[in-house]
């Protein structure tokens, strides 16, 4: 008798420790597992196909036992979400959040600790974080590592950059996984400050592709109060595994229960466009904090900003594009200063003229002189401009032009200093009328030991977002940690760098053309990226004829970019002067949308190629953007996406017939047509090309 | 020829290589010298005897060669100085700065690098620090060590405390050299975070008595964008040596030429009270640097916090003495919160009454719920008042009865924390009308990683201070590090805990009596010491019969510390009923002075007594105050500091007949006599105890 209950029990049991998820369309599934000695294990199949094989879920806790193993289950629930919920600014007006959600609540005897693991299973992947709920044995505590496996099942394609701490600032690379090496990368890439501490680290989102065609991604999302997680890669298993930014004192994060972990993700679909125009990010982050959002408008804008880096004119008042140059603090104007009153309003006249939102304006307070690389802590106080820069005069002037000044607030990376300054920057802003700043974070991280993706800068750059919202003002981070959707929750963060953007095509070795093809099935899934596309003069030799330099793409793609690296915060990059020698061009940065009601993203292939149509938020007009990679491109596309029985017309600016990137980069052609919902149009994209389409409603 | 050349120029660089430089009385004398390898040293006499025996002097720089040895010198220079500067608020009207100073120009072919000694010699002392000049080879560098050598001629007596880098919260410990062990401690003392690396590492001011009755003090002014120093102890061979407090990386400091170290002083005196009143540390620092001083005022103040001390009351308002009983953040009322509105009027009530100027009022906002011990960021925002603390009622109150509020912020040690929100804090200051704020850094550091006494928290407490002045507000930090003079330049910074003050009597193994008797030779010479004197019931059973805490002083001592523990802030600590017990004694409290135009140190022996006399400083009373140990003492006093041909009513508070510190500390008599410049006064003290007199000139 016995023997017969205790078989009975093990079989409850067995029945218990295993429990399934699907997705809705039921294409994506999603396993959860206890082993036989209590780890947490899950696994991902997509249309019956292993994904992510059996892999552990575990939580190092400094000076307690790991929560790894030895857990028992107390319950698992289940529920379904399926709601549409709409974005202050956005890729479309309405986001469709549709899941199953299984929660796992188990405990560990031996420690009467307890977790909870959550999966949501979305159509386009599955997502898990740890819960870690109020208890008696665990309010404070330190987690000394996350051991998070994603365990693949084959030697897939992968778009990848280093796992370095500091920087995500770098061109992808594509590899299998087999070959991913950091030891082996040219590092002469013109990034400032790099931690890369194994060759086997690489970032996320990691984007990838199987030899039979499916498209996986691993990211992370709602990385709130906790370090951002690179992958370790066993390229000889094809596993990675989670790996937490350490502070100073090599601590991950600290916490009190109840909390969460961010969520961790994995995209699947045998459709690369599922990926790229995936809300899954987004919707796992929490619904929007601030009241009242009147005051996050999407904003196009052009700045005193890409003549310093063509070597036109400097940052610092002293001196030249050296940033050590004056260091005895003198302040002897050398003539070349960027951010005077008088060119600022050159740049408020252009803006007026052309009907852009903004004009930025960098270097326009003390500190450039002596500003980079030392680790220097009081560089600047973000309210004291250079003696030739007059705030009220600028400020004054733009209002009369109906034009808004962005603020900008390089903090070379001492968070301290900046954080201790913030009100006074802010006040400032709200004196004379600021909506928004740009923020830097150009250096090594004071507080010193801190990197720029740790616990500490997470939290930093959310604050930041968050004092913003409470002066009612937008933000855009450069140099700061990688969005994991945070802007869902406070929109008035509207666009971060938090990538390699096209400055670096300025004056390093650039962005190879693939690069743009590339972002938006990574760094873009995290919020929206300020790439500063728009650039016409393209090869830097037009300003100095020894440069070698260029942006790899050509005029057309650059026009293409604003569709394709979507952002409600566009800048037109390049130089007033330049643009007003290609007034037809042009006229797209002009006409272009930055805020959408719908957006269709019509062929995706990362790597390779990337076509998008987006329809404006309120009005009828579509734009459609193209991009190739190195690889010239042909393609038709049916424009049924249009409003049926509605004629538009479509101005197509397209690469010339002799456009190249690297021979040819500025040759374009410029044509009108009449389309329909039902025209099927042919586009010709040249090596490192593009088109980009407006389509204008013919009453 | 060629033999006889090398021999003058050998006697030329050997002549060089020493100097000699004398105080201004002769007694002291400082000699430099090269070393054969180029090593800079040190020796210091007094009276023809060694004190200090050949030292030598270093730099360790992080990445780049030591500034060790292999200098040579390129010049020496002499200059003197004999001024009088006006401090804001002191010890006495005018402070003669006296001595002598030798520059000695250092330069290291190898490496091209310079440095200069800078000596000081007065005459209480000798004092010398590093200055880093503006040179092409050295312009951002990190100081990895300071190699600064004290090697002392004997097994003196030392009255030390042990090199804790978060706490001098410790209680003295009287012991030859040879007998320094942190490791022989009991250390359950009440101090909260305690940070104990080496057991043979000693604080700073380090005081010491030779065993032929020279006192020599070995101390630090000027500590300004510098850590603070330690001392490592060689027990065998009576040798210090400079410790810098490091940072999370192991860094000392982060400079930028040109720079100057911290002074490093060696007082040296065969009279005690030479050293105890030397106001060496303060001609050290910097003059004033506050243009309008009219805001920085005495204040002598009661408030809102020795009854949570005793238990009477609590700092948080849903719960018990425990800080951690309401971790889920719930705000119930316990009942017992000290400070409401109701309580708080109480207390402004009796101050007016009393003739105070202010209130302090701790736990008047909220975070005190789960405050402590748990390294947490983000505990205190230093504006959201508890529900029952109403802050207008309140300062409204305050200001119909002619009393000021002191605020308080308690960081908890999360000074990232603080600094973020301090410019609002100090602005709802200002709203109310705040003159000062008390703030309290109990716990680990945040930035974590960081100690109380490194680089960063010394320019965090510099910051403090000068963000206050830019407010005209005055502050009083508490668990803070050290002072070194700092309140010279700015002057608002009008005192600081910094040392083991009169709290750890209500609640731990407390202070021996001696511990007064050494904190003037010690913490004090740093600047003013927020002690809180003035506790009548100074038994904890009278609150709980249970408990055997107490002050380990009679009564009448407490009294007296308001003359020995110099401070322009003093506290009257005790409840308000506790003194309205005791009204006779409690005049003594009223009477007193706070801020003096002159001072006279009487009698003087570290760890046995100390006797003052001041005057205050608009007006012609005279105060005086004498301590003893634990040992009963007998004295006689020449009164010839007062004004000759002069009245005085001397109204004497002192010990009682059975008064003693242990057995019946509350016994006290009061006696008024007639008095002139030539009387000779009798004191009496008890085991512990002391004698308070106010001197009146009688019409």
């Amino acid at each position: 008798m016995k023997k017969i209950v205790s078989i009975a029990l093990l079989m409850v049991i067995s029945l218990v420790n295993a429990q399934s998820v699907p997705s809705p369309s039921k294409n994506i599934s999603l396993d959860f597992k206890l082993s036989s000695d209590g780890k947490p294990t899950y696994s991902v199949n997509y249309k019956n196909q292993s994904i992510v094989k059996e892999s552990t879920l575990a939580i190092l806790l400094k000076g307690l036992p790991a929560l790894d193993a030895n857990f028992r289950i107390d319950s698992i629930g289940h529920h379904k979400i399926n709601e549409t919920w709409q974005p202050v600014l956005g890729e479309q007006s309405n986001i469709k959040n549709n899941y199953n959600q299984m929660t796992v609540a188990l405990s560990q005897p031996s420690t009467k600790r307890k977790i909870n693991i959550i999966f949501r299973v979305f159509d386009e992947g599955v997502a898990f974080r740890y819960e870690f709920p109020k208890q008696e044995k665990l309010n404070y505590f330190i987690i000394s590592d996350e051991k998070s496996q994603f365990n693949l099942t084959g030697n897939h394609k992968t778009f990848w950059i280093p796992g370095d701490y500091d920087s995500q600032e770098y061109a992808y690379n594509e590899t299998n996984i087999s070959e991913i090496d950091n030891s082996k990368l040219d590092l002469n890439n013109g990034i400032g400050v790099k931690s890369i501490a194994s060759s086997f680290r690489v970032q996320s989102p990691l984007m990838m592709k199987s030899s039979d065609g499916i498209y996986i991604n691993i990211f992370e999302a709602a990385v709130i109060n906790y370090p951002l997680m690179h992958l370790d890669v066993d390229t000889k298993n094809f596993a990675l595994s989670s790996n937490l930014v350490p502070n100073a004192l090599g601590d991950k994060a600290y916490l009190q229960t109840p909390c969460v972990s961010p969520w961790r993700t994995i995209m699947v679909s045998e459709d690369a466009r599922d990926i790229v125009g995936s809300k899954m990010i987004l919707n796992l982050n929490e619904p929007c904090k601030i009241d009242d959002t009147s005051f996050i408008k999407p904003m196009k804008y052009v700045g005193v900003w890409w003549e310093m880096h063509v070597g036109k004119s400097t940052w610092d008042y002293a001196g030249s594009q050296n940033a050590q140059n004056a260091a005895d603090g003198s302040l002897k104007p050398s003539g070349k200063h960027g951010a005077t009153t008088e060119n600022t309003k050159r740049y408020i006249d252009f803006a007026a003229k052309n009907g852009f939102d903004g004009v930025l304006v960098e270097g326009w307070n003390v500190g450039w002189e002596d500003w980079f690389g030392n680790w220097k802590e009081e560089v600047f106080d973000f309210t004291t401009p250079y003696p030739d820069y007059n705030l009220k005069e600028v400020n004054d002037y733009a209002k009369s032009k109906g034009i808004k000044m962005i603020m900008h607030h390089e903090t070379s990376g001492s968070v301290a200093n900046y954080e201790r300054h913030l009100d006074r920057a802010l006040n400032l802003m709200k004196e004379y009328g600021y909506p928004a700043a740009k923020s830097g974070y150009v250096g090594r991280i004071i507080p010193r030991g801190e990197f720029h993706d740790g616990q500490t800068m997470v939290n930093h750059f959310n604050f930041v977002a968050r004092r913003f919202a409470d002066y009612k003002l937008m933000v855009n981070s450069h140099e700061s940690s990688r969005p994991t959707g945070y802007s869902r929750t406070y929109p008035n963060y509207i666009a971060a760098e938090a990538a390699r953007g096209n400055e670096f095509n300025a004056w390093s070795v650039g962005n190879p053309p693939m690069h743009e093809t590339i972002l938006p099935f990574t760094r873009l899934l995290g919020g929206p990226m300020d790439y500063t596309p728009g650039i016409f003069e393209i090869k830097m030799s037009y300003y100095d004829k020894t440069k070698t330099e260029q942006v790899h793409t050509t005029l057309a793609k650059q026009l293409a970019l604003y569709l394709t690296m979507y952002s409600p915060l566009q800048m037109a990059a390049d130089l007033p002067e330049n643009y007003e020698r290609y007034p037809d061009a042009f006229q797209f940065i002009k006409d272009v949308a930055v805020d959408w009601q719908d957006s269709k993203y019509l062929e995706a292939e990362p790597g390779d190629y990337l076509t998008v149509a987006r329809k404006e938020k309120n009005g009828e007009r579509w734009f459609l953007g193209a991009i190739t990679d190195e690889n010239a491109r042909k393609t038709e596309l049916k424009l049924n996406f249009l409003t049926p029985n509605k004629k538009y017309k479509a101005i197509i600016y397209q690469d010339g017939k002799t456009a190249d990137w690297k021979t040819n980069p500025i040759n374009y052609e410029i044509k009108t047509i009449e389309v329909t919902s039902k025209s099927i149009i042919k586009l010709s994209l040249a090596n490192g090309g593009g088109t980009a389409i407006s389509f204008q409603p013919i009453n």
